[in-house]
């Protein structure tokens, strides 16, 4: 299940509003196929895999992040269809779709037909995988995932405002990755106007991947960007999983101060700047207490001299 | 070598103005002695495991991080000539004492009895364990190092200038230990005056090890406290090793224009304050191409939910 978590993060940011799901299907003991939902969200991973694996499918095990799709499109038969006539014997499920259109529909009709099912297994790896998809499920909104460059001293910039550069290439490149995975990438409208940048994705073979473009503004509309009035807006895009918020500072303290954000990156390039920008203003804090317990360290790693530390804001409906 | 120097390391803070020197004596294959240098700087390091190898010593191979003392003292004999006396057959150094009084002469001496002397073992690992005395005899002012507790933003305090607490329990009890291998901490009149800081050691076992307490301050002399008017004034202290700078922002900022930092401990709290003290002010950086190799990551842990990054100055010199 674990693997089939990593295919599935790995088709992250292309298959909106489809989730990025991953598939494995396991035949004495061999992976006979493999997959993770397409570009576009067609087809789906579980398909992919079946395809791969052919007359092999009949009798194996197929593990899947996310249960099968149950509801008719017109875009091909659903996933629990194919499964059954690939004759599969026992399908191993991560999480139920809480999509109301299959909720429970994908394991009832697959049991109907004699197969073996279990579903919850390794279930938070898979959640993780599936945390774009999910939130705009479960909470009507993409997961947001807050990404600043700074400094040992949390700076984002100079006063002058020169923020070139605070972080070396190998950063650099893996801002270009998280672009990939992501399905839309926002700033403000300071770094519009300072920057123009292109937010495209610069990685050989991932040109492709690059991510619709949005702005956090109140004023003209721009071509080639969607508007966003308020971090609010975020509740209107119904067909983003995974949306990346690149600031700056002020659109960083919007999307802090409204709570929405579930992600922080932090590329932390070993320099001092002092006197200069800081990466977030106001965002309603009165004391220091009441700024623990929000933020938990996920993970780390080096990039180069730099450091990508990444934060996962801790919510009480997680505990629940 | 290594093992000495971990040793010598043990003892810092509690040596000055001696050096924090680790010997290890083996006959065998086997360590017989081992020491470093008391507190107070005597007895020193050979002369602890020369004691505790007794007779083993005879035909031994001693290992020192630097090289033993040839100059006499009224304190008791040099450690070349306990070390001649004992019978030792081979002499392991890391590094050639820079003090004037011995810089080669205990080498010397050794060699003139027919013990066979090797020196420059594993050296940048002795040179780091020394790295105070070093400085203080090389660059006449002790090894400052900077600690900082800090927000994944960078700030130390609200607007309000609340500081408690930024981080947990475990970077506090660190941060205790830093001092303990401190031979005198140093703190602004802000930061005095705030908070009457006492700068002690609460560490079970190291109450003892609680080092001199400095002032940076134009103002009047406190009682228990050695002044500072300015952070050059560090060059008048003989008989300091290792300083710690503890804060707040203008004493970090005035010891970092003065490019008057080795090394810093940032104690980093996953949390945001947003508005609030920046931990750094303006150091004289005109472009942020400018911030960028003065500084490398040379260390990183957890402790508790905060993280201790260490980051240590590059210095030319140090490429020579």
């Amino acid at each position: 299940m674990r693997e089939a978590a990593r295919l599935g993060e790995a088709a992250r940011g292309r298959t909106a509003p489809n989730p990025n799901v991953g598939c494995l299907i396991v035949q004495s003991g061999k992976i006979v196929g493999q997959g993770e939902t397409a570009p576009g969200g067609r087809p789906h991973a579980e398909a992919v895999a079946l395809k791969q694996a052919g007359k092999k499918a009949k009798g194996a095990t197929l593990y899947t992040t996310l249960e099968p799709c149950a509801h008719a499109s017109d875009r091909g038969p659903t996933c629990s269809a194919l499964i059954i006539s690939a004759g599969i014997a026992r399908v191993v499920i991560g999480i139920k779709d809480p999509d109301p259109r299959t909720a429970g529909q994908g394991i009832k009709m697959l049991r109907k037909a004699g197969i073996d099912v279990k579903c919850g297994v390794a279930k938070d790896a898979a959640r993780a995988s599936l945390s774009g998809y999910l939130s705009r499920i479960e909470r009507g909104r993409p997961r947001i995932t807050l990404k600043l460059a700074l400094s040992i001293d949390g700076k984002i910039a100079l006063p002058s405002g020169e923020s070139k550069w605070i972080t070396g290439e190998d950063a650099r490149a893996h801002v270009h990755l998280e672009r990939a995975h992501s399905d839309m990438i926002l700033v403000g409208r300071g770094t519009y106007n300072a920057d123009r940048p292109k937010l495209d994705v610069r990685l050989p073979g991932l040109e492709d991947w690059s991510p619709r473009r949005a702005l956090l503004t109140h004023g003209d509309t721009v071509e080639g960007w969607e508007i966003l009035s308020s971090p609010q807006d975020v509740h209107r895009l119904h067909d983003v999983n995974d949306l990346l918020v690149e600031g700056g500072s002020a659109t960083a303290t919007a999307f802090l101060s409204a709570d929405l954000v579930d992600r922080i990156l932090i590329y932390r390039a070993p320099i001092l700047v002092g006197e200069g920008k800081s990466s977030v203003g106001y965002i309603g804090l009165d004391a220091i207490a009441d700024a623990h317990g929000r933020w938990k360290a996920a993970d780390g790693t080096g990039l180069g001299i730099d450091r990508l530390e990444v934060y996962e804001r801790v919510r009480d409906e997680e505990a629940g």
